[in-house]
């Protein structure tokens, strides 16, 4: 069905829940046999109320934990397992690979079984309401009608907002980490130019690379540097990095970027073999198409649109709230989270605020475990 | 002898100042018959002793004020000339395009004398120190031995510190702006991207573009747009664009996007309109090796491989300083400029910091003339 799943290995943890057919897409346009790609640790209760429903950022597949099937580390290995933040003893938890991308979910990489080829730029435009009730109807595929926690950092971060309007009654506690309720214009800058990277890139060919080739990845590699940037702090940077040249660990990326451009005009500094290496890993398994198009729908989100936000809560049968908000994160500032949790107190729904100053920037809910594990387990907890 | 040098008006404010023959780059090789483009405003007194060199960011030319034969505004207009901050009546101001630029100054996109052909990526390696060292020449081709002043912003802020290393006694006073005496390692990841971009671009060619074509445009302008994001701020642009759709005036760009991209890919957002200006002024008139070697050098530059910060600064002959930096600056942090102001205060140098709270971000300094005025004012009167 999915161009990558193919990719997955044969015994894996993934499952796949199928949606509504048709799935009707929020800005126009439905799918039929659509379905999103999902992984689950601990045990669901007998009343099927104590699961928690986990969105991602705009990259990571559904394998957040490692488990027997599946056992290489997961994105938040270290927050989900029995005793951890997200106790797998107590909890049912639930990852969810986003409606859009393409580790198992339906998304421009799939094949559109109206006319069994692979949709890429025909595929519908994708909202992050779309990402936030396709989730919500994988967990009502369960048979769980409604949430115990609806969780999500950075794009899993707004995804949550919009389930809170899209998914009403769906779940009695919300946690956002990191996210927005309605990109920055620095943010939608940011994006934009990420995908001009990949769209300027010849082998993006308007999207139509080929199936078994890696299509746009110059661009991909841009792009993705691009993010990298945003993702961490230039604080964090001074101290890790400085001005050091590069490191023998750096050098095999030095040697793949020196086959690319001249010599004298590759990498000379460490911090420049750290681009290069999580740009590798990512245009190695991220489909070009469906970065655009989740990337795009970051950009066009904005909560607003469903009317003035403390309605929203108010009408979202959310009873209790958690927003984190990382002082160092410079794409989406805290002020922003800052906005979520007072719109959410606004709707007369008690809401904690953490803001953590942590140096990682918006990538600190993967680096900051401390501070993330106490601020989630303490909420969790209550 | 400069390929661009030919685009110029046939009757221009610029002049030409003759290199020493050879010129020796910091880091090895020379030029021969190298020169850099300049223009000037005000008298030069008997003495020779009220000249004022100012240095620019990474694309300006020498056109940072009009003047009868170049009547156009520079990019410095409300700045210079009689009875402004830097006051014609009193000074001679001379403003120079970098050596390695492409506005009339000897660069990788100027002919090597030696072949008959265009220097491209034979060029040596490009040095702040070069163009420091390049700009004092120039002052000296005119017969001024010591400046009254040398200044620049941005590139230009780093710039005069290299001068103080190099051109000992080439100036009595230093006002740096919103630069740095080594680029940070976030700076750095920036650059190295926007470089990337341009070298993934086919059409870059390894630095073997023609002559008369426009050579990797879609690279230079996801470059420029990167550098543009980071010259402001997002408090900025939430307030100036917030998340408005496009604009009439913005149509023109939408039009020329969508001729490169499938409809519905193209820009949504004010702020992606005012991105496609700015990146379209650049790509139409700087040269592609000529912003790889300017960008590189920027990275590479470190004032500590001269010794000891406050020693280099206390052999400089430099007798009084200004140093300004801006809160909102996210590309050059303010800490980098404070760190400036107190090696030449460590240098016994009576330094003045200016920590201004401008909105604008690293282009402040073109932005905010009030503040930027009265700084500049006060220390030029002083």
């Amino acid at each position: 069905m999915n161009a990558v799943r193919k990719q997955l290995p044969e015994v894996s943890a993934v499952r796949y829940a199928r949606l509504p057919d048709p799935f009707e897409m929020w800005k126009g346009g439905a799918l039929s046999g659509a379905q999103l790609a999902y992984e689950s640790w601990g045990q669901l209760n007998a009343e099927r109320s104590n699961a928690i429903l986990l969105f991602t950022g705009l990259s990571p597949s559904s394998h957040a934990a490692s488990s027997t099937p599946s056992p290489e580390p997961g994105w938040w290995e270290r927050m989900i397992g029995p005793g951890r933040a997200i106790d797998t003893d107590r909890f049912f938890v639930m990852c969810v690979n986003s409606l859009g991308s393409c580790f198992g979910s339906t998304g421009p990489a799939s094949v559109n079984p109206a006319t069994g080829k692979i949709w890429r730029l025909n595929f519908p435009e994708l909202s992050v309401e779309d990402i936030a009730r396709a989730g919500f109807e994988a967990a009502r595929a369960l048979g769980i009608e409604q949430l115990d926690t609806v969780m999500g950092p950075s794009l899993g971060g707004m995804v949550v907002t919009a389930f809170a309007a899209v998914a009403r009654g769906g779940a009695r506690r919300l946690v956002s980490i990191s996210g927005s309720s309605a990109s920055s214009p620095f943010a939608i800058a940011l994006r934009a130019v990420q995908r001009e990277a990949v769209m300027s890139d010849p082998a993006w060919n308007n999207g139509q690379y080929a199936e078994n080739e890696r299509g746009p990845q110059a661009g991909m590699r841009v792009a993705r540097k691009m993010g990298t940037i945003t993702y961490r702090s230039a604080a964090e940077w001074s101290g890790r990095f400085g001005r050091s040249g590069l490191t023998e660990v750096g050098q095999r990326a030095v040697e793949s970027a020196l086959a690319r451009v001249p010599p004298g005009f590759g990498p000379r500094f460490a911090v420049e073999t750290y681009l290069e290496a999580q740009a590798e890993k990512f245009v190695r398994v991220f489909d070009p198409n469906c970065y655009l198009y989740l990337s795009r729908a970051m950009d066009c989100f904005d909560i607003a649109e469903h009317g003035v936000a403390p309605d929203i809560y108010r009408r979202s049968g959310i009873a209790k709230a958690l927003v984190i908000g990382v002082e160092s994160d410079f794409l989406f500032k805290v002020e922003e989270q800052e906005q979520i949790a007072r719109d959410l107190q606004a709707a007369g729904i008690p809401t904690t605020f953490a803001h953590l100053h942590s140096i990682e920037g918006h990538d600190a809910f993967l680096v900051d475990l401390p501070h993330f594990d106490a601020a989630i387990r303490g909420f969790l907890n209550s």
